[in-house]
């Protein structure tokens, strides 16, 4: 087996650790960020930039590919890695959250689920072998179970009922997954009920994933309730296999997470944000639309020394971007990739000196000065 | 004076002519095309970038930096080639063209022009003395002086009148214009009739500018006017002056503009086109929205060798494209500057080695073999 995983050090407070993914096409420290490219193209960037600001792995999305260009066609191109020219680790979504929460659903049954695509309209029917299919089409190097995703809030019963049929689901797409060369990873659901989440748990350990991920969080409940569920849940999950927090991306929620003992994270959010004209900074956020950014020659960051805080000022970007110009999306999505992927690489620091809830108050602390606080988003 | 322009070579077969203009901010080869970064950036582009493709000088807009962020807030941020991270030569458009062909003219009178800005409808009164502040604030190596622009088709009495506007301005600008470090051309004018174009030419001899600028072209005429006009004037000119021809940009008018002894060209029409999705390339242009590009694993131009076309396949960039996504913005933004300055260096060679003609009768033959044959456009 080409994936592989090990721990290589514990924090000695928390449960944040240390960790190194292998995969075919290179190694992953983890804990780590995954910078999400949802139709094969991490938006505004090139393969190159994400190198320069330290991307390890990039997500992107097997609901999206299949519905275009077809999985089929990445699959004539090469695979996922030569289509959208990166070479290093990638991991793709079963398109479970995407189904559930983009798509008017026609109907579920045992056998799979029936829905319409947002971009046409079209009718499909997806099953968890057609997951693994437009997975192993895809060639990422780590895929995902399809899962029922439910959203919040969503009473007892009904997330009780998902949690069977994801379940049922992740039994099938391990046995449909023949492809030697990718890790595919359970996903636990059971929203904020730790019960239902621990049951989740339970079945899919009994299928021995190589790595296990929380679904369904994010959609909506609180940050306390998620972390709730992290601490509960975690300590279950065997310690030789990696943690994922599925759709996670402000950095307070990651580093809160990290001290749960989760590994991998993915979001959209640095990017999402930054073409809303939102950078995210050592001291909190910073809407470059203001009109107090006008007249700043300073970086958007002066902590940080990315590409863009070495450049370029806030009032130039802001001038751009109130132009509606593409150069200051680039920079923004630059500068949030950059400064996410930099505090998971201090967090790791942290776990490495065996200090991370110190770490972890005197960064909250930093950001709380000003408006920066986190909140569990997408 | 820092500006300085030699004439390198002329080809023995027609006027076209190898040369080069240094400034404060470094050397340019000339013949030269020079992308247009309107509000001080070239569209999807950074700096890096558009030295990596070869770009040697770039264009940016007087009228739309005053209007935002104001040639004061640029002069604060210390220059334009500070304020967009560009340190090699700049050359500022005076806002003629755009007041006269973008605006709501309020009136005009021999002091300037009173208009209404598109952005916000409010209102501005622009002189030459003014077009002058505004230059000398953004700093650029070149600027222009004011001109009144006419469009097509315009009577000959009309023209003329603007024609004597212009160099009642052209007069006023060289009196106002204080700083030694840039260059002042002087905007030729005169629409599609030869004796006013000379009419022009000889009013702004008698000022002695160190470059010469056809103005009011590509504004509709054919491409057989353009280039009888810039047959009849260029002859006029002094050898020993820079000749500019604005706002033409597709391949085949520029360097058919050569052949005629113009050594400076600026458009948008590259950076435009592609984010329209129209690749420009050596066998004519592609429109990567065609259904028959879903499955060509192709580069771009398989002559190329730029960014664009070493690391993507047509297919791939079609993908993203019609997907909404912003790299295929970039990615064809970056070709189609590649080849127009790979054009335009190609023709420098052919002018070193002596046989221009053949070299142009050559690249237009392979571009006509399909599509590609180009139209006077902006």
């Amino acid at each position: 087996m080409m994936f592989k995983f090990e721990v290589i050090k514990t924090d000695p407070n928390t449960a944040a650790r240390l960790g190194r993914i292998t995969t075919p096409h290179g190694v992953i420290d983890t804990p780590v960020f995954m910078p999400v490219g949802t139709r094969a193209s991490v938006r505004a960037m090139t393969p190159e930039e994400l190198v320069d600001l330290g991307a390890e792995i990039v997500l992107a999305n097997a609901y999206h590919l299949y519905l275009r260009p077809g999985h089929k066609l990445v699959s004539v191109a090469g695979g996922l890695h030569k289509f959208m020219h990166w070479d290093r680790p990638i991991l793709t979504d079963s398109g479970g959250y995407q189904i559930f929460s983009l798509s008017p659903i026609m109907r579920i049954t045992p056998d799979g689920v029936e829905f319409r695509a947002l971009i046409d309209g079209s009718k499909h029917f997806f099953t968890p072998e057609l997951a693994i299919k437009v997975q192993e089409d895809l060639g990422a190097d780590i895929i995902m179970s399809l899962d029922q995703c439910t959203p919040y809030p969503s009473d007892h019963q009904f997330v009780a009922r998902a949690v069977a049929l994801t379940s049922a689901w992740a039994k099938r797409c391990r046995a449909a997954h023949k492809r030697e060369d990718q890790a595919l990873f359970g996903i636990i659901q059971g929203g904020v009920y730790p019960d239902l989440r621990l049951r989740s748990l339970e079945d899919l350990l009994a299928l021995d994933f190589p790595g296990y991920a929380f679904g369904g969080l994010s959609v909506g409940e609180s940050a306390e309730e998620a972390l709730s569920i992290l601490a509960a849940v975690t300590p279950n999950i065997p310690p030789e296999k990696p943690r994922y927090l599925m759709g996670v991306g402000s950095v307070v929620d990651i580093i809160c997470a990290i001290e749960q003992g989760v590994d991998m994270f993915d979001s959209v959010f640095p990017t999402r944000v930054a073409r809303n004209g939102t950078a995210l900074t050592s001291s909190g956020r910073v809407n470059i639309r203001n009109r107090r950014y006008e007249r700043d020659m300073g970086p958007i960051d002066s902590r940080c020394s990315c590409y863009c805080c070495a450049n370029y000022s806030r009032s130039y970007i802001r001038h751009l971007y109130m132009a509606g110009e593409i150069l200051p999306l680039r920079l923004l999505s630059w500068h949030n990739l950059s400064f996410t992927i930099q505090a998971v690489g201090s967090a790791r620091q942290a776990i490495e000196r065996g200090d991370y809830r110190d770490w972890l108050d005197r960064f909250i602390a930093d950001l709380e000065k000003t408006d920066g606080k986190g909140k569990l988003e997408v």
